[in-house]
């Protein structure tokens, strides 16, 4: 195989690809990005096995041929290469010659045969939105998924779509987070389960332009996104995903509209008493125009006051200000409301527009402190 | 004591002297900062016993005293208060209470008599220079002083004066560093050797503005560092240094001008090749017009070649690339001059002026390929 290419769209290819490199293999060829000629494009593969990516990157083909190269390795030798463009060409011995500039390497590869090239799936089930929006509902609601692989189910995202809604869903032991939007046309139901690290991969290369289209394709047990050149692949997970309608309620007793900066600013200062194995909660005192916020551990004891606008109940509620901040980091806007039944039941934030729903569990007050 | 300040002027006061805080004691006290109420003014002193720093920080004293408090602790919660006045107040039971806005935290210090105060200094030998240019010149050596405590005198930086010039050198057992200035005013010689740590911490302390001045003070067992409202005193470290004069040679058989930017990209990639356990050299071809540099590892290998300039012979030398990319990091010319003897002499990168000579011992080609 031999080709020449502008260095810069390689190394953005690359960098695509790398996303579904774990580094972590003990099978070589996981470890390796395959780059076969294809249609006057360079093809480049990724493939963990749960997630594979799929990119073409424009070039000039001067040989047909495909090879297997360590993806770190070339990964870091085409980033620091001169910006000139790149020559490749790899021998029947699976030898390696990359020359850029006056700068020439030589290193081995793989036969392209031991790879697991992406299986060719149906586009069935397509579903259009905007790039950045799935990268925004993604950043909002990854952050409560559980990294624990006891419970499969809890480390991926439920998406959902019905008509025109699409929402996306995660949840661990102590709070839910619900991402919902209009999609621009309208679908037959879907809902499947999507593993959290495909996710967040694939957030890290969506574009940050509200026009950018993506495609979403599912399948009994793949869902693929197609994007500008580049396909994403990713398995499914199995299983029965909770019932959330059973969890949230509309219901409160108490409902406090507070800024957001302020809030920020004083559960992050509550957790600067926290260390890493203590679970002292942050207690939340709304009252008529204010909540006192107050945390005691080991290290010293914090209180603060901010002023919000209250309807209903006064009420103490007290939980791990760590979820709150979880929330708060993702919330755009200047105000959140803050919904709630009782000290035992769990507290909401929602917007009007049921955009988002946060359900964060409380602490036990009496077993806690 | 009572006292209120400036937010940021408290915070700014508290990063200065946590550099003489290591948080890895096992003694209390040493990981705490010292707050003292002096002369209308807050000291902050910290104290690690090889290195001391106190900086005075304005205040509106209410109420004299004196209290330990941990610096870690102190500097988080410092560091996100909102920025309003701060009110601090310690008790008779060394509680103290920390006020800003509507934030009030209460943490537990220690008695100020269980610390260690910097001893008082007398002011001898004292030498002027900019904060920034011995800022410049520690960043210029540091690098090649030794992490190995088996050889003390390694670990620190020798720091001479002789009449008007002031000069600092490093040393591990493979390279050279020296880097040469000429001072306002002339003084007595001095010869000591200051912890690399020492300087490491100072200068991320120091200003980067030229017009800033400093004075270091020389005892026997001390250097003291004077600037702004700071004090940094440092312990020497006892031992007679290594006569670089003997290392040092004016002579060659090879000068080669090398572009700096060229240099430092092919040394860089050459670099990609190595990995930890890798001894392997990157080898310079020094021929009429042009370096080639080649690189040869389990990986792969790499060749490139240079434009030069030459005088003198043509000349084969391998070294570590680690070492010379250290050195092209600091030197700020855009073009950098070697000068070699042999393949198994030292290769010395020197300015014209003598402002700075690097020294890197060659990787024996015949042993290591």
């Amino acid at each position: 195989m031999k080709f020449t290419c502008n260095k810069d769209n390689f190394s953005e290819g690359i960098n695509i690809v790398l996303k579904a490199v774990t580094g972590k293999s003990t099978i070589p060829t996981l470890d390796c990005i395959a780059i076969e000629t294809k249609e006057g494009k360079i093809n480049l593969t990724t493939n963990n096995m749960e997630l594979g990516i799929k990119t073409l990157v424009e070039s000039d083909i001067i040989e047909e041929g495909s090879i297997l190269i360590n993806a770190k390795i070339i990964s870091e030798i085409i980033n620091k290469l001169p910006d000139e463009e790149v020559y490749f060409e790899s021998d029947t011995n699976d030898n390696v010659t990359l020359k850029c500039g006056k700068a020439k390497f030589n290193i081995s590869g793989l036969p392209s045969d031991e790879f697991t090239f992406l299986p060719q799936i149906q586009k069935t089930n397509q579903v259009e939105i905007s790039q950045f929006k799935l990268k925004e509902m993604i950043r909002q609601t990854i952050f409560s998924t559980s990294s624990n692989d006891n419970n499969r189910i809890l480390t991926g995202e439920l998406f959902e779509i019905h008509g025109n809604v699409f929402q996306i869903t995660s949840l661990d032991l102590y709070r839910v987070s619900v991402r919902k939007t209009e999609l621009e046309k309208s679908y037959d139901s879907i809902k499947v389960i999507i593993p959290g690290k495909t996710l967040s991969e694939i957030s890290k290369i969506l574009s940050s332009n509200e026009d950018d289209l993506l495609n979403m394709y599912f399948n009994s047990n793949h869902v693929m996104f197609e994007f500008d050149d580049t396909i994403v692949l990713s398995r499914l997970i199995e299983g029965n995903y909770y019932d959330i309608n059973k969890m949230i309620s509309n219901d409160y007793e108490t409902k406090a509209v507070i800024n957001k900066r302020e809030l920020y600013g004083s559960v992050d200062r509550g957790i600067l008493l926290l260390r890493e194995s203590d679970k002292k909660p942050l207690v939340m005192n709304i009252e008529e125009n204010s909540v006192c916020m107050e945390m005691n551990t080991k290290i010293g004891s914090m209180d603060e006051s901010i002023e919000i606008k209250k309807e209903g109940k006064d009420i103490v509620f007290a939980f791990n200000p760590k979820f709150l901040i979880d929330v708060l980091k993702v919330i755009d806007d200047d105000e959140i409301t803050l919904y709630m039944t009782n000290s035992k039941a769990p507290c909401f934030i929602k917007d009007a527009d049921g955009t988002f729903v946060y359900l964060i569990l409380p602490i036990n007050l009496s077993s806690a402190v």
